[in-house]
């Protein structure tokens, strides 16, 4: 129980200030996080904006969150207290369904967001129930590893969900806060890779990260040349594209999978689909157990999201540059409530 | 060499009038087989029609044939003369590209159509490719078997390479030609199986068929209470759905799977697919490797197609009996050239 000290939405699309509140009881399989570091993820903006209607003010948002245990309740096991940790999209999740049991937490009925309805990482803590705080191993950067905790699981989860194969051709549509890291995972994992960016500057990045082409994405003649060719695309863009044209874009046996949240139905052609075997698909954040693997890979490779320092107190500026589309690639907030 | 007796349509939506033509030398690695009986297929119908604007006339229809090999070229090794075959939607593919070296022949670039630019099996003989003639095991009768190359595949292929699990809880729409082969080989696989029907007398007949659920296919109640129950839906109708419920229906995980070629582009809410990690997807024929594995599974399970059967002289009367959607559930031809 204590006095939380944290930055807080007053309102939709309000500016962020200073805020306090109270916390209970800690829970039995609750963990509190002294907050070092979080990451400001687009769905920050989209929650500060009440873009998805399910926001409540005030609210504190912050959900790529690194930081110590400081307190750790009678049933918690996973971690202990003074141990370094993440914690991303999820904080908790019913532990006992069959999705739970099979490792699959992040697709558990009851899975609580860390900033859905309760308050998150810009703040001197947060708490959240086991196993969603995940140990940062030896070899992770604690001041960049907070995106890993969502952009970066969630470009890692299909990766590993999906069966992509070291053999595989996969496009990345968006060289921003997912983009870049999914461009270094794909890389590691042997796969050839394709970036798709609007950006002459991120092309340039992109194939230092590890891309072997880069195609403009809405670049028509590039596009058609690459029909029949790509394994697996993700998307990581929340803008429409040329849809025909990019499942066109997938070889046999194909697989365009969503990763932003496109607002406007995407129109699939049900004959593009069936004639050569192809599948259009999303999916959320990762589960414990595979953000654990990830964590692992990335000490393995040396893939650190590349990010760009602000202290907490410059909250707001930091939410201008993300807006701004400046971020290059991803915004890391430095606790510093003193 | 020789002359083949046909049935062919002389121009779009023609009905099909006696026809011969002249075949050439047989190819190296070609088969020519003696049509007993071939199946019709909705894709008949569009290829008379012209629907996909690929016919040409005249056209020589028939794409789900069983019949006995009569000659071989020599390079065959697969088959041999005087053993009973069947033939599909393919009569040839290249051979040699790293699909067909995967064991998917059905995804080819150059896989050809049997009535694509080629005569079929509404005839006394037709001519595939190695290895497109699969034998016919004991426990397949020969007088039923024909849909099972074409139809019986297409909704067989996607339980093989989907990976449904007999744990699955898998959801049929339409019962029709497909339709109610999929409620049998997904019974015999071990799925519960859920029936999408708008006829009260194929409801009956999909519980008879092992479906342990009938639901209407626009009852949006019924619907409704399905929400996130279904591992994978079976399409297999060509009329446009309540897209949104069908998605809704499907479990964290699941997929909607595209067999039918429905026209309009399906409308896909991004947020649909990547909050409970969902998919759509289509897939054409099996190849044949898959087709062999299905005659065998079919056979220890005793499963067979419910067909119809018409001489082949009465041609034009079964396709009018399917045309008006009367079929139960599919129409056979029987090679009558005398």
């Amino acid at each position: 129980m204590g006095t939380v000290r944290a930055w807080a939405a007053m309102e939709p699309g309000g500016a962020l200030v200073p805020y306090e509140y109270e916390t209970g009881p800690l829970g039995r399989d609750e963990v509190e996080v002294a907050v070092r570091y979080c990451g400001i993820c687009r769905s920050d903006l989209a929650m500060i904006d009440d873009d998805w209607e399910i926001s409540r003010y005030p609210l504190v948002p912050g959900h790529e969150i690194v930081g110590e245990v400081v307190a750790a309740g009678p049933g918690v096991t996973g971690v202990r207290v003074g141990e370094t940790v993440g914690i991303g999209w999820y904080s908790g999740s019913c532990n006992r369904c069959v999705r739970c049991l099979s490792g699959r937490h992040n697709l558990c009925g009851e899975a609580e967001g860390v900033i859905v309805g309760r308050h998150g990482g810009f703040a001197e803590r947060v708490r959240c129930r086991e196993p969603w705080a995940v140990p940062i191993p030896a070899g992770v950067d604690p001041r960049t590893a907070g995106p890993l905790f969502c952009g970066g699981i969630t470009v890692f989860a299909p990766i590993v969900e999906l069966g992509v194969s070291p053999l595989d051709r996969v496009g990345v549509v968006g060289i921003g806060g997912l983009g870049h890291m999914a461009v270094r995972f794909l890389a590691a994992w042997g796969c050839h890779v394709t970036a798709f960016t609007t950006s002459p500057e991120k092309a340039d990045a992109a194939r230092e990260m590890g891309a072997h082409e880069v195609v403009g994405t809405r670049d028509v003649a590039a596009l058609d040349a690459l029909a029949g060719t790509l394994d697996v695309v993700l998307v990581t863009v929340h803008a429409p594209l040329d849809w025909d044209r990019y499942v066109a874009a997938l070889a046999p046996g194909g697989r365009l999978h969503l990763l932003g949240g496109v607002p406007d139905p995407v129109p699939v052609r049900a004959f593009s689909l069936i004639t050569a075997s192809r599948a259009i698909s999303g999916s959320p954040v990762g589960s414990p157990p595979v953000i654990a693997r990830m964590l692992e890979f990335a000490a393995r490779h040396g893939i650190a999201p590349v990010t760009e320092p602000f202290p907490m107190s410059r909250v707001n500026e930091a939410l201008d540059h993300l807006r701004a589309g400046r971020a290059r690639y991803r915004v890391v907030l430095e606790a510093d409530f003193g």
